[in-house]
C-alpha cells in the first residue's frame, strides 16, 4: 500500500538534505553570484574546510590564494593553494588568533580588481578572532558580562570594538576588494552583523550603545579598552555583498524543488512552524484532507522546529509525533502520506531522523490494538511508527538546519498504489 | 494603526456570513442549476420559510404551487401560492403528518414536464414525516434503539423503511417528475442520504441490514413493522439530483470571494480545522510571518471548528483565543493582521462572534503589562481582546456553519497604514 508515496517521501528526504549540505551551498551561492577577477579565500567556521573544498574545486585556477581557520581536528586534507589551519573553539586560543592573522595578511593591499570570497560558518566567533585588547583581558570582560546577565547582542557590542576583525572591519580592511561572503547560518532571520559578530557586514551598533552597557553594568576595564569602545564600526560598507544560506528556508526550498520533479505542485506554508508538533501534525492533516479530492497531485511544505508536550515517558521526537499525529487525520484517505524529518538525521533521543504515515497507518495500528491518541499520549512515537514501517533514518547528515514536514496527495488512489 | 486591515476583516466577515445565509445558498444554487417546466415546491426544515422565501422571488411566475413545513412559530408571514404548515421538532406530531401528507398530495400525479424544487434544512427529519406504522409503535421502536445504544446510521435504517416519505421515497413519489433538492448542510462530509434520512436520496442502507439491526439488538416489533422492514428502498433515482449548501466549505469560499475582490490572493488552507485554538494560531501566525516578505497581498483561509485546552477560568471562545495565539506570532509585522470568527456570532460563552489581531496587538498588550501567555494560560483571550479594540461583533447570524480564520497580509507596511 502506497509506497510509491513512501518511495518519493525517501527521495525528497534525501534530495533537500544533500542540497543544504554546507558544499552544494557554496556552490549554489556561486552560481547566482559569478565572481570575476582574482579571488582570495577566507573560510572560518566548523564547516570552513568542507566549504572551501567546494569553493577550490568550483573556482580551480581562478583561486589565487586561500586560507581555511577551522576547529581542531576539522582539516580532512591538503587542498591546492589553501593553507589550512587549526585553532579553539568555543574558547578562541593562539590558534584561532594566528589562523586570523594569516587571514588579515592574505588581504592586505587588495586593489578594487580583486575579490575576497569569505565563507563563514558556525563557530567562527571564536575561530575568527584577533583582539585589540590582550586576550586575557577579553575573557575576563566576557565573564563580567555573562556575571551580571547581558544578553548576546549586548556583548556583541562590546567585542565587536575589542576585535581587529569583527563588526565590519575585516571587510574594511580588505577594501577597495569587492568581498562575497557565504554565511552559513541555521537560525532564520538572524541579522548577518550578528552572525559571529559580521566582519563582513555594516555594524549596527553604536560607540554610545557599547559606553552605556559599560555605564549600566559597570563593568571594570583597562583605559586602552575604554578608548577602543570610542571607536566606531563601519557603518557602511560599499565593497561587501553576502548571501547568507543553509536555513531551514532553503531545506524546505530544496524539498520543494524535488516534490516538483516529482509531478508534485508544492505548496509552501511555512519555514516558522514552532507550535506543538501534535497540532501542528493535526493541522497538516487538515490540509491534505480538505484538498485530497482535488484529483491534483501536490504537496505542502512547513519547516521550522515544533515542541514536544511531555505527558508520557515513551521513546520518539517531534518529527515522529508529528507525523504520527497526522495519521489520525487521513485515516482511510488512498491518496494521502505526510512525513517530517530532522536534517541533521537525529529526531528527540532515537536513531530515527523522523516519521512516515499513510492513510493506511491509523488502521494498522488500530488492527494491532494500539490507539493513536493514547501513544501520544504517552510520547511514544516510536514504537508506533516501528509497527507501520514508518520510522525513517538517515544516519548522521552533517548539516542541522531544522525539521522539514511535507505532506504528499497523489491525484487519485489509483497512483499512490503500486 | 493597520485600520484598512481591521476595516478589510469587516467587510470579508460581512460578506462571507452573508452569502451562508440560506437564502444566499438558495439563490445561488438555483442560479448554478437553471430549473424548468412547472415548479412545485416543497419546503421542509427548520428555514424551510427562509428558503421558500428566497425560491418564490426567484422563481417568481414559474412556481406553480408550493408548501413550507416548519418548526412551530418559524412561518414568518404569507407567500404567494405557497401554504405554510408547522409542526413538531424534534418529535414529530399531527402538524408533522398532516403537513408531509399535503406535500404528497401536491405532488402527486406529476409528469415528466413537471419539476419538483426540494428545500432541506435542519430539522426536517421530524417536519417531514409520515409513518407507515402507528406513530406511538415508531416512538417506541426509537426508544428501544436508543437504550440499546444502536448508532445513528442503525436507527435511519430502520426508520427510512418505516416512512413513506424517507430512504428516497418522497422522490420516488413524485417520478417521472423531476425533483432537484437544494440540501442545507452544516455537517461537513455528511452522504445526503443520511440528512433528514435523504428523502429524495437512493438509500445506501439495504433490508438485509435492517433484518440484521433487529436481530442484534432483539427488538420487539409488530408483524407489519416487520412486513415493513422487508420491502427495498429505491438505491436508484434518475429523476433526482441535489446540491448540498451552507457548510464550511462554502463559508470559507465566501471568504475567498471577499478577500479577492478587496484585491488579496486567497490561498484555501482547510475546512477541517479541528486542532486546539491556541495552536492553529500559532501555525497561521507562522505562515503569515513567513509570507510577511513577498510584497504580495495574500490571505490564508482555514475554515473548521478548533478545540480550547481550559487551564484557565477566564472569558473567551476558540475563535478569540486563536486570534489572541496569531497576535504573539505577528508581533512587530505592520503588514500583518488574523482574525477568527464563528459564522453563528457567538464564540464560546461571549457576545463577540471572534476576535481579531495585528501586527500591535502584542506590543499594545506588553504596554499595558499584559502576557499573552498568561492569558492564553487563563483562558482570558475576551478580556485581552477587548483592550486592544480586537473583539468582533456580529450579533446572531441566523446561520452556523462553524469557524473561518483568516490571515491577511497587505504587500508592503506602507498598504496597512490609514
Amino acid at each position: 500500500m502506497s509506497s510509491q508515496l513512501r518511495r518519493d517521501a525517501e527521495t525528497i528526504i534525501n534530495d533537500s538534505i544533500r542540497e543544504v549540505q554546507p558544499d552544494s551551498a557554496v556552490i549554489r551561492a556561486l552560481e547566482e553570484t559569478p565572481l570575476s577577477g582574482r579571488i582570495r579565500l577566507v573560510a572560518v567556521g566548523k564547516a570552513a574546510w568542507q566549504m572551501a573544498k567546494a569553493a577550490s574545486e568550483w573556482l580551480g585556477d581562478r583561486l589565487e590564494k586561500g586560507i581555511v581557520v577551522t576547529k581542531y581536528g576539522h582539516v580532512q586534507g591538503e587542498l591546492p593553494r589553501v593553507e589550512c589551519c587549526e585553532g579553539g573553539h568555543p574558547v578562541p586560543d593562539e590558534g584561532s588568533f594566528s589562523g586570523t592573522r594569516k587571514a588579515l595578511e592574505l588581504t592586505k593591499e587588495l586593489t578594487g580588481e580583486d575579490t575576497v570570497l569569505f565563507l563563514l560558518s558556525g563557530g567562527g566567533s571564536a575561530l575568527f578572532e584577533l583582539p585589540l585588547i590582550p586576550p586575557e583581558e577579553l575573557q575576563d570582560l566576557t565573564r563580567q558580562l555573562l556575571a551580571c546577565g547581558a544578553d548576546i547582542v549586548e556583548i556583541n557590542t562590546l567585542r565587536k570594538r575589542l576585535s581587529a576583525v569583527k563588526g565590519g572591519r575585516f571587510a574594511q580592511h580588505c577594501a577597495p576588494a569587492r568581498v562575497f561572503s557565504i554565511i552559513l547560518s541555521d537560525i532564520l532571520g538572524d541579522p548577518p552583523d550578528m552572525i559571529a559578530s559580521g566582519p563582513c557586514c555594516p555594524d549596527s551598533s553604536t560607540c554610545g550603545e557599547a559606553l552605556e552597557i559599560v555605564r549600566r553594568y559597570r563593568l571594570s576595564l583597562s583605559d586602552e579598552a575604554l578608548r577602543l569602545l570610542k571607536e566606531e564600526t563601519p557603518k557602511t560598507l560599499s565593497n561587501a555583498q553576502w548571501k547568507i544560506t543553509g536555513s531551514v528556508r532553503e531545506l524546505c526550498a530544496a524539498a520543494a524543488r524535488s516534490c516538483q520533479r516529482l509531478g508534485y505542485e508544492p505548496v509552501f506554508l511555512t519555514d516558522q512552524l514552532c507550535c506543538q508538533a501534535r497540532e501542528a501534525g493535526s493541522m497538516m492533516a487538515s490540509i491534505l484532507r480538505t484538498h485530497a479530492g482535488e484529483g491534483k497531485k501536490s504537496a505542502f511544505l512547513a519547516g521550522g522546529e515544533t515542541v514536544v508536550r511531555l505527558t508520557g515517558s515513551g521513546k520518539g521526537g517531534r518529527n515522529q509525533e508529528l507525523a504520527l499525529a497526522a495519521a489520525a487525520g487521513i485515516d482511510g484517505l488512498e491518496n494521502a502520506a505526510l512525513f517530517s524529518v530532522g536534517s541533521d538525521g537525529t529526531d528527540g533521543p532515537t536513531d530515527a531522523a523522523g516519521g512516515f504515515a499513510d492513510g493506511t497507518t491509523c488502521r494498522r495500528l488500530r488492527e494491532q490494538g494500539i490507539s493513536i491518541e493514547q501513544v501520544l499520549q504517552d510520547n511514544d512515537a516510536y514504537h508506533a511508527l516501528q509497527r507501520t514501517g514508518g520510522l525513517i533514518f538517515t544516519g548522521p547528515t552533517g548539516t542541522n538546519v531544522n525539521d522539514v514536514a511535507v505532506g504528499l496527495l497523489t491525484g487519485t488512489a489509483e497512483n499512490a498504489q503500486d
